[in-house]
C-alpha cells in the first residue's frame, strides 16, 4: 500500500464512520494492519513496491477488476464475500496455469461516503482466501471514486514445471473438470428473485471455492490443456478449442446436476443443464488429459477431443462452432454470446 | 487480456465507433494486437495469466489506479499520454526500488459509449512507455463501467541486488533527486487556468519521463534509501525520514527552479519552489547515499539526513516532523496535507 496524490478529504471527526472520516492515510492503515505475510514475501506492503520469492526463475501473473453493479451487488454480498470472491477468481486464474498462488497486490477505488468497515472487510475477504491458497497479500493502492472498483492482480510459482496453456489440447484427449459448476449461476437466479435460500447456492455465488490445489496436480498428472472456468464451462472450454485447434464434445449424461439444482431450475423455469453449461463464476477448473492418463482424485470426465470439424476461422464467434454437447451445438443462449464480437468480425 | 462476465454489449454495425459498437472481444483483438513481446516473456497475453521470468528468483510487483477527472483529465491529455503517464507511475515504482521493469499487467474500465480509438491510443500510450523501460505488457481485463479506470501492476527484477527501501537512511547520508521536480505542477498550474503554454511544462504534466535506468545505478552505486517522487518530494521524503526513523533537511539553494518556472509563478501568483517541493507527478527519484559515496551521474545533492529530533510517533502526520527545509518547517500547504488522517489519529 502506498499514499497517493488524489485522496479523500480528510475531516476531524473522531468517529470515523465513512472512508472520507477515516482518510486516507487512516485507511490504508487499517487495511494494511489485516494483513498477515508467508515465507515467500521478502518485502511486504509499505515501500515502492513489493518482493516476492520466484524460486523456480518465472512467475505466473494475472490481473482482473470487479465494479460494483456488475460484478457484484452490496445488496446480495457482503464486503468479506466481495473480497473472498475478488481474491478467488484471481488465484483460480493461476491455478488453471498449474501454478501455487504465491502474492496478490489490490488496486482499490472506494467512494468517500462508503462506510469504512466496507473496505477493511473487503480486505479481511482478500485476505482469508488468499490464505486458503497460501498467497499473501503484499500491496496495492487505494483512491477516492465514484464506483467501487476492485483491481486484483495474483502472482504465483510454477514449482518448476511447465505451464498449462490454453493451447495443448489434442484430439483424443480427455476433457474433464474438479469444483463446482452452475451453483453460482443458480444461486444468482435465486438472488434475482428476491429469495436467499437454497443457501448452499445463495453461499456459491456469493462465495466461489476453486479448488486451488487441483491446478498443480492436474499438472504434475500431464494435463495438456486447462482453464479456470469464469466465462462458463462451454465458453471456456471453447478457449481451449480455439487455442488448440480442436473441437471439444461434451456429454451432458456426464455432467453433475444435482437433485436440488434441478428442482431450482423447475421453481424458476430454467434448465439446470444451462447453469452446468454458461454459468460463469463458480470458477471450476476444466483440464484435457491424455487418453491413458489416470484422472486425478475428484476430477469428472465430461468429454472428449476430437479433430475440429472445420477450419477455426478467426472472425467466428469465440467456442460457437468448435465445442459441442453429445455431438450437436448446444442451441440456448450461452453466457458468452452477450459479448460477441457484433461488428468487429465484418 | 482475457474475456470476461459482464462485458460490452456488442451491436452489429459494421463502423465501430464506440467501445460498444467493437465488442469485448474485438476490443481485446485490438488491444493485444498492438503489444509485443520481450525474452522476458514466457508467455504473454491470451491464457488464464501470463508467465514472466525472473532470473534471481525474486519479483519486485506494484499496482496503481488512475480515474478519470481525478488523475486525468480528457481535455486535458491523449488518450496516449494517459497510457504513457499510467505505465510511467508504475515503472517508476519498479525502478525506485532499484530493480528493472520486466512486464505490465492492465486492468482497464471503459465506458461503452467511449470512442474506441481511446483505449487502443491509451495502449499504445502504455506499450511505448513500457518499451522506453525495456518492459512488455503480458496481460491484463477489460470490463464496462462508468468511469474509465486504469489499474497498472508492474514486474520487475533486481539483477541480484538488495532492493533498496524506503528504510535504510541514516544519519550523516547524502540526500539527493534525479530527474524533473515541479514540472508537471506548473504545467498543471497553466492548464488550470486554461493555457496551453510554455509546452514544455504542460508537455512534463501530460507525460512525464522518469529516470528508469537511475534506481537500478543507484542501487548499484549503494544507496541507503529510495523513493519514487509521486507525492511531492517533502511527502516522499518524509516516507523516507518516517520508514528510517530519522529527519531529512533539504537546502532550497540546491534545488533546481529554473528561470521559466519562475516566470510562470510569477504570472500564476505561486512561489516556484513549492512547485519543487510539493509537486509530485513528474516521478524523478529521490535517494539517500552514505556520506563517501561519489553521486551518480545527473543526481544532484540537495541536503542531508540527520538524526530525529524526536521520536517518530507513528500519530504524527506523516513526513510533517522529519523534512525540514533550510533547517525548518516548510510551512506552505504540501500536496500531502490535502489527505492527512484526520480522525484516526485520535
Amino acid at each position: 500500500m502506498h499514499e497517493r496524490s488524489g485522496g479523500f478529504p480528510g475531516d476531524r471527526s473522531r468517529t470515523p464512520s465513512t472512508v472520507a472520516q477515516l482518510g486516507e492515510f487512516g485507511l490504508i492503515r487499517e487495511l494494511t494492519s489485516r494483513l498477515t505475510s508467508t515465507p515467500a514475501v521478502r518485502i511486504g506492503p509499505g515501500d515502492d513496491a513489493a518482493v516476492v520469492t520466484a524460486p523456480d526463475r518465472r512467475v505466473v501473473a494475472t490481473t482482473d477488476v470487479l465494479l460494483e453493479g456488475r460484478h457484484f451487488r452490496r445488496d446480495w454480498s457482503t464486503a468479506y464475500d466481495v473480497g473472498r470472491k475478488a481474491a478467488a477468481q484471481n488465484l483460480a486464474d493461476i491455478a488453471a496455469m498449474g501454478a501455487v498462488p504465491s502474492a496478490l497486490l489490490l488496486g482499490l477505488v472506494v467512494p468517500p461516503e462508503l462506510a469504512a468497515n466496507w473496505p477493511t472487510e473487503l480486505m479481511d475477504g482478500i485476505h482469508d482466501e488468499a490464505q486458503v491458497a497460501s498467497a499473501a497479500v503484499v500491496g496495492g493502492d487505494v483512491v477516492g471514486g465514484d464506483t467501487i472498483t476492485v483491481a486484483i492482480t495474483a502472482l504465483g510459482d510454477l514449482r518448476n514445471r511447465a505451464p498449462v496453456t490454453r493451447g495443448g489440447a489434442r484430439p483424443g484427449d480427455t476433457v474433464a473438470v474438479t469444483g463446482w459448476l452452475g451453483w453460482s449461476a443458480a444461486g444468482q437466479a435465486i438472488l434475482s428473485r428476491g429469495f436467499r435460500s437454497p443457501r448452499a447456492f445463495v453461499e456459491a455465488h456469493r462465495r466461489p471455492e476453486p479448488p486451488y490445489h487441483a491446478g498443480p496436480a492436474a499438472a504434475e498428472l500431464g494435463a495438456t490443456a486447462m482453464i479456470d472456468v469464469s466465462d462458463g464451462l462451454l465458453a471456456d472450454l471453447g478457449h481451449i478449442a480455439d487455442a488448440s485447434r480442436v473441437r471439444i464434445d461434451v456429454r451432458s449424461a456426464d455432467l453433475d446436476v444435482p437433485a436440488q439444482m434441478s428442482d431450482i431450475g423447475q421453481a424458476v423455469g430454467t434448465d439446470p443443464l444451462h447453469w452446468v453449461l454458461t454459468g460463469g463464476e463458480d470458477h471450476a477448473i476444466a483440464a484435457t488429459f491424455p487418453p491413458a492418463a489416470k484422472l486425478p482424485a475428484r476430477w469428472r470426465k465430461i468429454g472428449e477431443v476430437v479433430a475440429p470439424t472445420a477450419p477455426a476461422s478467426p472472425a467466428a464467434q469465440p467456442g460457437t462452432a468448435q465445442v459441442t454437447v453429445d455431438g450437436a451445438a448446444w442451441d440456448k443462449a450461452a453466457g458468452w454470446q452477450h459479448f460477441g464480437a457484433g461488428g468487429s468480425g465484418g
